[in-house]
């Protein structure tokens, strides 16, 4: 009998160049999953995210308390999808949440995850005024709706708190989720009901085949916060929580830094990875610098390219509005492309991926060697630009307006006849 | 007595957060320059460039044969200067190459450089008609001008070009100045003279206090080329004539690849640096994939930061139309802030430079902690571009519009009260 998971890795299996018995194994381990949940409708394309997999790229979207124009986002969503995204998160706070969220699971064909403790928090006057049920009640209403990952900050714990309590950090927690729940913890004096009740969680994501994305509650939010023992301590607890969820049968995704300068990265990634028994890594940033408001999308994908080197399986879009205001269309599609040349930077050097991904780049540097101008565009990860800037300043020869007749290329091949 | 060269010293060391004393040692051993011509008129900023300096960044302009506009090459060169070029490099191969290349000397206060051999090439009817009088003379003129550092292939030698011919290089040469004496060389039978009068060269360099650039000629034009035995044929001989440079007292820089894989940069940076005896090592990228025309100052900046975050010291800006078309003046922006904020990340991370560098992104974070939107926008690398996205979408609360009211840091700091 061929069941729908049969199904689904005998697509999955070709478009990551893998043995449809290699990702069966990795499945197995926990080391790739497949986000999707039993009740998804519609032709869902399904995303392998993991270890020899393609590095995903995720894109955020979702309205604010100060912008909500859910059309706007569910352009957004579409957007992401048309430039490149494997997924899209909807992490709407403003408006009707319900709407948007299921608007976004309709109009796209890939795997949406949310944040369902945006919706309790919500839901109540003030924050710390959710109940557990809230929390519980908002992942299972996003599960029922066919949301296929959840973000849940679970690694924010009484012991993970201490440790920040008796840290330095300046920033101490940027995390939306992670914050609402310290300040949860806080002022109700309990501990984190998603952390105490997590067997009850795993019993709502087993029930609808939904991923956890254990959140990065911790995550540094400045450079000087990085790498220090409130995370690490995260990280530790995440583990225990990723054992807990494979025995369970529950598909887990950890969540990872944040802020974290370019010689940090590598240990912190190998350092996650070993922790969580090599948990698919879903990392936000890292931004390698605080100071370039404006290029946080470039500031990323200088730190997601060299973590992904290093082992990182996930990425999310970071957009050029990062600390700054919600992002325009126009931004999200800026951050979509730059993440995906990242991802594919780094494809470029790893494990399982490292021909695949080359091969693009041979047929490109053939293309200029032969001055075929448009398969260079068809090779281009984005032409559109490529073919604007080409075109504002065309050659009166068959080479580019840098060089003219004097092009190297041309040059070389006269004389050196190869 | 104090001499000009102490003047320049003590304006640099506290510049670059280092005593007189271990500039002067640097400056000695040869592993930090300070390229000046004796004949630039003006006051000139000194740039040292090299080991425990901080990442300095050069940005190219010029006219094409396509594009003669030596208002426009001139407009460039400003502007790079006040977006933060350290150093400015003529490269000019249209129109009347003299008047550029005066023209920019004039209008910019920091080192300027050029590649006298396209002068040399453009003198003749065609490139291989050229003769060694032709080179060595373009070389002087340009030093009598006052250019404070020139780009000299003499690495493209007759054993270069044989380890080229065994190679197996899908684009051969991809460097401009390195494709004409390639050609040359063929075409005359002839060994380069640069390489072969170098000596004369030197005493050129000599009587300017010239700075020698030396020219990357093998550098791969393709991921595919990267680190062969062409590129280290010629890093070996560059490693010997800093070496000759040194001995004569003529201040020397080494030019390095190109387009480099991510996960070969590290022993490409280091490998140059150990055979040329640390010169400093001056990077035309490394670009770490070939696909993304109209992103190229993107994938410059990851492969930039890297490098440099493994010593590489001096960084070639590379435009979105790289590959493609004779830059913009808006084209010269964008790269020359991606570049700066490449070498920012770098400089976080670099022996001598980090805790100074890291400074600001200190300050960025308690900016941010305070949700000093004024403060931030005066740490920022270039706040232009975050000012017009913030005031786009502004917020109803003092935070930004992505969370407003929700924001982590108001919420954690009303909590944790530390």
């Amino acid at each position: 009998m061929i069941t729908a998971e049969d199904i689904k890795l005998k697509r999955v299996a070709p478009a990551e160049g893998v043995s449809v018995e290699k990702l069966k194994r990795l499945i197995e381990s926990g080391r790739v999953v497949i986000p999707h949940n039993a009740r998804r409708e519609g032709d869902i394309v399904p995303k392998a995210i993991g270890e020899c997999m393609s590095t995903k790229v995720n894109v955020n979207v979702g309205t604010s308390k100060d912008y909500v124009n859910i059309d706007e986002e569910v352009a957004k969503a579409r957007a992401a999808v048309k430039y490149g995204a494997d997924t899209v998160m909807d992490l709407s706070t403003g408006g009707d949440l319900d709407e948007v969220r299921r608007r976004i699971l309709k109009e796209v064909n890939v795997p949406v995850g949310t944040v369902p403790i945006y919706q309790a928090a919500l839901s109540e006057r003030a924050v710390v005024d959710m109940s557990s049920d809230d929390m519980f009640n908002a992942v299972r209403r996003h599960a029922e709706d066919g949301i296929d990952f959840v973000t849940i900050h679970a690694g924010v714990n009484l012991n993970t708190l201490e440790r920040l309590r008796r840290s330095n950090r300046i920033l101490n927690v940027v995390s939306r989720g992670g914050a609402f729940l310290v300040a949860w913890m806080i002022h109700n004096e309990l501990e984190n009901p998603f952390y105490k009740e997590y067997d009850y969680l795993l019993e709502i994501a087993k029930e609808y085949e939904l991923t956890l994305s254990l959140g990065d509650g911790m995550r540094p939010g400045c450079i000087a916060d990085a790498s220090d023992r409130a995370k690490f301590m995260e990280n530790i607890i995440l583990g225990e929580l990723v054992t807990l969820a494979r025995e369970k049968g529950v598909q887990v995704i950890v969540e990872g830094p944040g802020h974290v300068p370019l010689d940090e990265i590598e240990t912190s990634v190998k350092a996650i990875k070993h922790i969580t028994d090599f948990a698919p890594l879903y990392l936000l940033g890292p931004l390698v610098t605080d100071i370039a408001p404006g290029y946080d999308h470039i500031v990323s994908a200088i730190g997601g390219a060299v973590a992904c080197m290093y082992g990182a399986d996930f990425l999310c879009m970071v957009s050029p509005s990062e600390h700054l205001a919600l992002p325009s269309l126009d931004h999200i599609i800026d951050g979509t492309v730059v993440t995906k040349i990242a991802a594919h930077i780094a494809d470029m050097v790893k494990a399982g991926q490292r021909e695949r991904a080359r091969q693009q780049d041979i047929e490109m540097a053939y293309a200029r060697r032969n001055l075929d101008w448009k398969r260079q565009f068809e090779l281009a990860i984005e032409p559109r630009e490529a073919g604007r800037i080409r075109s504002n300043r065309p050659s009166e020869s068959e080479a580019c307006s840098i060089c003219g007749d004097l092009c190297a290329i041309k040059l070389v091949k006269e004389f050196l006849k190869r």
